[in-house]
């Protein structure tokens, strides 16, 4: 079998076979087949893409090209919540611990954040002492004892996927829904939950601009998820606007525990109760949608998930006092408000430059290697819908320094569209796909 | 400027502008644009294509990559000829003379043969002494002494379009016409010609099996060599059938010194008449394509033609009894003839498979190392629209060993579609395009 053929049969619109798939795959991982013919391949698929047979091969050969994890030795039927990301997004440090609560084990591997903000993991380590660096045995050891843990992801898991996505992301082919689906479902597969959910971001503030494009992909995961024997859900849900109102490292980390008191911004509230029931429904906790998410709001009542969501932290070496207290995180040194230029409804807001406004003020990495500052970043006071008189907040930004705070505070005035004709608020949740 | 930007501009269907064809041309020779950019780019642009407007500037940029020939100091106006490549095609070492002994100046470049045969210095180097090796003012001196040179193509030539080639060729990015016209028009407009002709072969034996890709293929060069101030000509010509009878290195060098006594096959002569019409005119040599033709075949009858072709050989270092007398080339140890399986009239000719046959008795190059054998070759006999009496020989065949020859008449044999039905003979000139 020779590369080249396979790049002229994709180039003229042909269906790679298993074989085809697993010799590119395995050949590119090893180093047998060199990125530029992978490139060429890479760009035919954008063009003529992948059908759901070889989307699926491609997800397995992937998920197949390192480690697995073996999670047969956590008791219960393990979930796994992936989130396609966005502005403000700390869902999981939320739904994790309200569904971990039930009883139900979330084993989540998570990466560091390049964009916006960190990612979880970044997130987490706003309290000291927290560390996602788990290896297999102290995950399900940490599993079993408080029901979740959040892991990074080992190096080795799809080493296939790491080397396809670095290259996709210079070769202008990342936008393919068959090259994401399969990159997100081989890690979800190679590292073992029984119950995968996925959350699909679109709208402004998400990679997905188009809800069809949100909707393709959510369909093609699902179809993966099943056709490897994977209970699997996703959820199309809006990212016209920040989820919540917190964007930044420690400020999220804040929010999210503000939601587990149940004194959370309804928004990020009712997407967990959203993937919550779905993480339930999947791990066979309940089979009744209504009963699951009554619950999950009684695990927020009880205390019980913020009951677990300070054991997780403990359990993986952070310090719960600043659970208990979140008045502990170091605030920014300069705090300021966004007034609005006029009065009127909120028609809109620009999501990804209120992602890239945290991100300038120190709290996302535009390298790998970049630092990133815990304590900076947003709050945004209003949202889609809401009035607002001219001079109230807009947004409050939290900053290192003035120069930093006066250049951001420019950008997001310009985020913010507001107009005199009222605005219906932003549907959540689109659509779930099962 | 970012390559990854040009490649999505492409990819989304943009036009690339002058600067960002410079950028990624002079970036992808200087080593500063890696190969899987460059192999993603040129995949989008086989499926996006390049306007007219793109292949002139990316030609020009490939051109200005390496050094340019300046011919200033050949009296005259210089010409050029380059063909696409077929089978059998010695049209070169025929017309070349027959121009050059009216006194125009013929200057080729002309690279080794890859394929089929040898390129047409492979062919000259069957001549004991004879070598291409000319630098430029080697060149411009044996031009202005016997009219023509053939020099091998210096190294730095258009070197973006080398290391553009050898991609292409690994990548599956090579069947596109912008790519292609814009690849052998950046080496003639570096060459430094006036006037150049071009053959683009069409059929069974030819790059582009598509008559219509052929005629897309000869217009884009066409208009690329007007754009760029030459005077340019076309012929789009039939490669349903090998050119001649000879394929194989001394045997085509034979049959071209045949036709220059006037003793050559019809159809090879017919070639070398149109070509070389388009030759004359555009050097200005007469401004009617009647005279043109005369002037040719009186060349070839006087035996000025002849003259000029050893006169040429000597200058080039080559023996010229050889010309006098061919009967001085080595044969082949093997001789045979393939009989014809049954009697009727020669529907079609797998050209192809005539020029892998030649290639597999050692005449050809499979890769850039390979040596090639002079001597074999093959003898096509019958041609498409002849017919054929059960036995009688459609092809000798001049091997080096027994086996080869074997395995070779078989492949032959099955080549031929021989049916009862007359057939009309092939056109051969199909198009001229000026």
């Amino acid at each position: 079998m020779r590369m080249l053929d396979i790049i002229e049969k994709k180039k003229r619109g042909g269906i790679l076979n298993r074989e085809e798939i697993a010799f590119f795959v395995q050949g590119y991982t090893r180093d047998q087949v060199p990125d530029y013919q992978m490139a060429a391949l890479l760009m035919a698929i954008w063009f003529r893409g992948l059908e759901d047979r070889e989307v699926l091969d491609l997800t397995l050969e992937m998920a197949g090209s390192g480690e697995t994890l073996d999670l047969s030795d956590i008791r219960g039927v393990v979930v796994d919540k992936h989130s396609t990301g966005g502005v403000g997004d700390k869902t999981s440090l939320v739904v994790a611990p309200m569904v971990a609560s039930l009883g139900v084990p979330v084993a989540k591997m998570s990466g560091r954040g390049l964009g916006h903000t960190g990612g979880t993991i970044d997130k987490l380590e706003a309290i000291p002492g927290f560390s996602a660096a788990l290896d297999k045995k102290a995950m399900v050891d940490t599993i079993n004892r408080v029901h979740m843990a959040i892991a990074g992801q080992t190096a080795n898991l799809a080493p296939a996927d790491k080397k396809m996505y670095a290259l996709r992301d210079v070769t202008g082919t990342v936008d393919q829904t068959g090259l994401i689906a399969s990159s997100v479902m081989s890690k979800k597969i190679a590292s073992g939950a029984q119950v995968i959910v996925l959350d699909v971001k679109t709208g402004s503030g998400a990679f997905m601009k188009r809800e069809e494009d949100a909707l393709e992909l959510a369909a093609r995961m699902v179809s993966i998820g099943k056709g490897l024997g994977r209970t699997t859900a996703a959820l199309v849900t809006d990212m016209n606007q920040p989820l919540g109102e917190a964007v930044g490292n420690s400020l999220e980390v804040v929010e999210a525990i503000r939601t587990l008191q149940g004194k959370g911004p309804k928004d990020l509230y009712e997407l967990c109760l959203a993937l919550g029931s779905q993480m339930l429904l999947g791990a066979g906790r309940t089979g009744d949608p209504g009963e699951a998410k009554k619950l999950l709001q009684e695990a927020v009542a009880s205390g019980a998930a913020l009951a677990t969501f300070k054991a997780f932290v403990e359990a993986q070496g952070g310090d719960g006092a600043y659970v208990d207290n979140p008045g502990l995180f170091p605030e920014a040194r300069h705090v300021a408000e966004v007034p609005a230029p006029r009065s009127g409804y909120v028609q809109a807001i620009q999501t990804e430059e209120v992602g890239v406004s945290a991100m300038l003020l120190g709290g996302g990495r535009e390298t790998k290697d970049s630092p990133i500052d815990l304590a900076v970043g947003l709050l945004v006071r209003k949202k889609v819908g809401d009035f607002v008189e001219q001079g109230e907040p807009l947004v409050r930004i939290h900053a290192s320094g003035r120069e930093r705070l006066e250049a951001v505070a420019a950008r997001l005035t310009e985020a913010y569209t507001i107009g005199d004709a009222p605005v219906q608020r932003l549907q959540l949740v689109k659509k779930v796909l099962t």
